[in-house]
């Protein structure tokens, strides 16, 4: 426990997902965890647990997969009790039209070169979808109190990063100002554009940043709210494995 | 989904837990949901997927028992991602000294006629517990934010009726009023008293009104918010079933 005491924030992005599985676009799609992915949900809360961190609330977005993920790793810390605030500023990057696109479909129709710029630079969106299309959110329930056109058609890592901050100035800021310690529950690059805030990546490097699905990232923070330390919590090898199948499954495109 | 369009407001008692099972008072012990609860959790989600029920948002109790029932319903809904609103007092009724007590000790030592006056009388608390004791809720950390002043030593049924009313008020009613459709995961008792508010029950006949574990009841409400009707969801045959194993407990002690 002591080691971990001051930290105030996790990051966890969540578990495997059906489609991951698939290595289908999935965005805004709402799937659900695989069995691989449900495991490691329970097992980034063994490990927060066991390192003795605990939450005063938590934060996630309105997509399943992050939904489950929070509970599955909060049931392992016996606080399903948490309090749990969602919203849709920490789903997943809008994938566009390339959402429920297979990878390999994607390099056959648009050309291996063009793929690779949506998927790795970070301000360049793919093709927008139409606002008639079933991918444009204001379709879905979930999101029918939000204002249509703060909705996203498709986003780069870059539209991701400028709806991201509102959040954390409006929601999670204040949790921790006020002592709170905080888990977020979320993204692949919803958190990737955390992190680049929190640690000040450049534009550039943060293309070759992955994070790893299920291992907890511990953040100290400074006066200024931004990154003092941060640590991957859990076995080294597990993290380093898990990191490795993050690249090799983002290198198949 | 015909039939219930214009129920607006769900409640749902938890599922059995170990506690129930190992027929100990529970009150505010924070015990977990029986394997047998669990089944009943998700059955509850079965039926109101079945039934067409979709929910806006929902409201939970800070234990353990209660979130699970939630999470494991809207889970079978596909529809974890439903903003959640917890709070203490939605908790189950605080049992005082009987807390953590089996039901046949609390005889051998209270004698059965004051067991019985405890346990099913309208307005006789059980022995309150010390500020001290690790029952008075003031030492677990769900509920640092709340004054303590505020925070019960021991209650009657009708003191649960009074501390769930302004959550009722104020938290509940203003979901409803906007429009939304709301479903409530708490306790045999919290919802007992907001049922007897609902619909009217005197003080007398609340005493003989039990509510099955696991099945949800359906509200379709006055432009006074109060109860126009009414219905158990699910198989009459297995409601009935519920409704005698809650019986046979309570005629235990």
């Amino acid at each position: 426990m002591s080691q971990y005491k001051d930290y105030q924030l996790v990051i966890v992005r969540h578990g495997e997902s059906e489609w991951n599985k698939l290595n289908l676009f999935t965005g805004w799609r709402d799937c659900r965890l695989s069995e691989k992915g449900v495991e490691e949900a329970k097992a980034a809360g063994v490990t927060l647990k066991n390192d003795g961190f605990e939450f005063d609330v938590a934060h996630c977005s309105l997509l399943t997969r992050a939904n489950q993920t929070l509970y599955l790793a909060l049931d392992q810390m016996d606080a399903v009790w948490t309090p749990v605030k969602k919203h849709w500023r920490l789903n997943e990057r809008h994938y566009g039209a390339l959402q429920g696109a297979n990878k390999i479909e994607a390099v056959e129709k648009f050309g291996e070169a063009q793929v690779k710029i949506w998927r790795r630079s970070y301000d360049v969106p793919p093709p927008p979808v139409e606002t008639s299309s079933a991918d444009f959110p204001a379709h879905d329930r979930r999101y029918k109190d939000v204002d249509p056109a703060e909705l996203p058609k498709s986003e780069s890592l870059k539209d991701v990063l400028a709806r991201v901050m509102p959040y954390w100035e409006n929601a999670v800021l204040p949790d921790l100002k006020a002592g709170k310690r905080v888990i977020i529950a979320a993204h692949g690059n919803s958190l990737r554009a955390l992190l680049k805030y929190l640690e000040g990546v450049s534009d550039n490097d943060i293309i070759d940043v992955d994070l790893p699905t299920g291992i907890p990232k511990a953040y100290r923070l400074t006066a200024d709210w931004k990154a003092a330390d941060a640590k991957f919590l859990g076995d080294p090898a597990e993290l380093e494995r898990r990191i490795n199948a993050v690249k090799a499954q983002t290198k198949k495109a």
